[in-house]
């Protein structure tokens, strides 16, 4: 039986502890969640009932860094969930060295860490023997990590480009059918909780290119930093610009590139006929293969759809145990 | 190394020759290939040079049935790629199942052996611990079952919907775009080799069917023959129905269904903002999850890309047995 703790303790904590107390992987047990207040950690696992609203009020709560809990005595699997920091990747990126060290596995969600040292990182848990899954960073649950890794090993990833942000394509696709301006589809993705409420991240496309990043230094080999990246973001496309680009079946879409010219995101024409082209708040990915040429895969990029990739990641992770026994 | 035999020397067993022959995959190496006329077989491989434009005039060839080269001793591994029969499923059926009878792994891009013998086969398969891997049957290169197997085997597939056949979608196509009849269409696709001179099962939505059926047996546990699956192919669609759809922000595609009411092919109603609803001869697949929600994943159906889903089950013939030793 795995044992396997969650740090981080918001929306998709609290949904993915719940998925775990209540058995849906087999062979995995959660022992323990964590959020910035403290940690609750039980040996012999969690139920339903035991999992808080909030941590600092549950019965077993100790005061104390979630950092105490990442130890092999204590757990099998990292679970980190920590809010993306983009400066330094922390805590994230102290929780995941820790486990790694400690010789645990690590699945996470956070793109910080993953964007910033994902060299360190993925060398750190090849040299302990230890499994470093990062599916959910990088489109919510599509699979787009374990689809080039588990099912296209045998061809050849030559570039790909990607609509990665829900935010400013919702706000585009506003601005597309319902010819609305900038500030307003922005108002109302506010107001919907689409967009966050400084959502200079999005809009900047940083939050793109940390999701570039990943899949070019992941899937392509490639050495790359964030500061590599060419960025621009939405916030100068106007409503005349959409306009002038529909009366061509085109629009336009906010698209990180990997390609021959390095990586770069920025708003760019499309057809409305491309596959990649996907509206609201859909991610799409568009891989070229030496053999199989074009793929496109579409999903939601946030919300609910990412626990599917955090439980794809923990079920990958029990297989690849029970194979080494 | 694994001994690879190919029987079926068409387009796919001569472009997937060269890929082996050429070393494209590490640990596999091209003992014989095989067509209805007869085989060629080389225990220490096949090079470029050996690889003939027609079998029968190559240095060493055997008028013999490709059965007298399908044995454990000869290879480990037989890539099954003679031409669909929707019948009897032969020869590719008795060439599958003698492979895994002798304990060879076997992959194939042969829909007959697949859609009407699938329960037989397995259940074969994993009675002699044999690979049975047949990603190329369905949608070409695009990787569909492995998406499921190896990617979102956490998740639980609920329903899906799909464009399966690149001939009926190009005749829609441009019976949208173009505003041709049916028939102008059809005749342009023989024309440019889209569609085959006797194009009926693709028509008459029998190709769909066989592949709905393939999905629905292996990815969600199903028992279901093709007499199950209600049929409705293109050949009624007319350039009105189309145009009416379109003033609507819609089109008509054959669409085959797996879900409540079963399995079902016909021509359907489809929003063009759907991210289903592709062109030309892309083939499409929506996957509905209980927690990812909707997935759709766009590819070219046939030709070229089929010799990557080939590759890659290979490769993954090779990743099995090398844990397995």
């Amino acid at each position: 039986m795995i044992k396997c703790i969650i740090v981080g303790y918001g929306f998709l904590g609290k949904r993915l502890a719940r998925e775990l107390a209540a058995g849906k992987i087999a062979g995995v047990k959660l022992a323990g969640i964590a959020s910035s207040k403290g940690y609750i950690y039980r040996a012999d696992g969690l139920a339903h009932e035991d999992l808080p609203e909030r941590i600092d009020r549950a019965r077993g709560f100790e005061e104390a860094p979630a950092s105490e809990m990442i130890r092999r005595e204590l757990a099998d699997l990292l679970v980190e969930l920590t809010p993306t920091n983009i400066e330094s990747g922390e805590p994230g990126l102290s929780h995941i060295r820790q486990a790694l060290e400690e010789g645990m596995d690590v699945v996470t969600a956070n793109k910080g860490p993953i964007a910033l040292a994902f060299e360190e990182l993925s060398s750190l848990a090849e040299e302990r023997g230890s499994l470093l899954l990062y599916e959910a960073t990088v489109g919510g649950g599509i699979p787009l990590i374990s689809l080039q890794k588990r099912c296209l090993m045998a061809d050849e990833l030559l570039s790909l480009r990607g609509i990665l942000n829900g935010t400013t394509n919702y706000i585009l696709s506003r601005m597309h059918f319902e010819e609305m301006t900038f500030e307003l589809a922005l108002r109302e993705a506010q107001m919907l909780g689409i967009a966050e409420r400084d959502p200079t991240l999005d809009l900047e496309g940083v939050d793109t290119a940390l999701k570039l990043l990943i899949l070019a230094n992941s899937l392509m080999g490639l050495r790359k930093k964030l500061s590599e990246v060419k960025i621009r973001g939405i916030t100068k496309v106007t409503s005349e610009a959409i306009a002038a680009a529909k009366e061509s079946g085109m629009t336009i879409k906010l698209i990180g590139v990997v390609g021959e010219n390095g990586l770069s995101v920025a708003p760019r024409l499309i057809r409305l006929n491309d596959p990649l082209c996907v509206h609201g708040t859909l991610n799409a990915v568009n891989f070229n293969h030496r053999i199989l040429g074009n793929l496109t895969i579409i999903g939601e990029g946030a919300g609910e759809s990412t626990v599917s990739a955090l439980l794809n990641d923990i079920y990958e992770v029990v297989r690849a145990r029970s194979r080494r026994l």
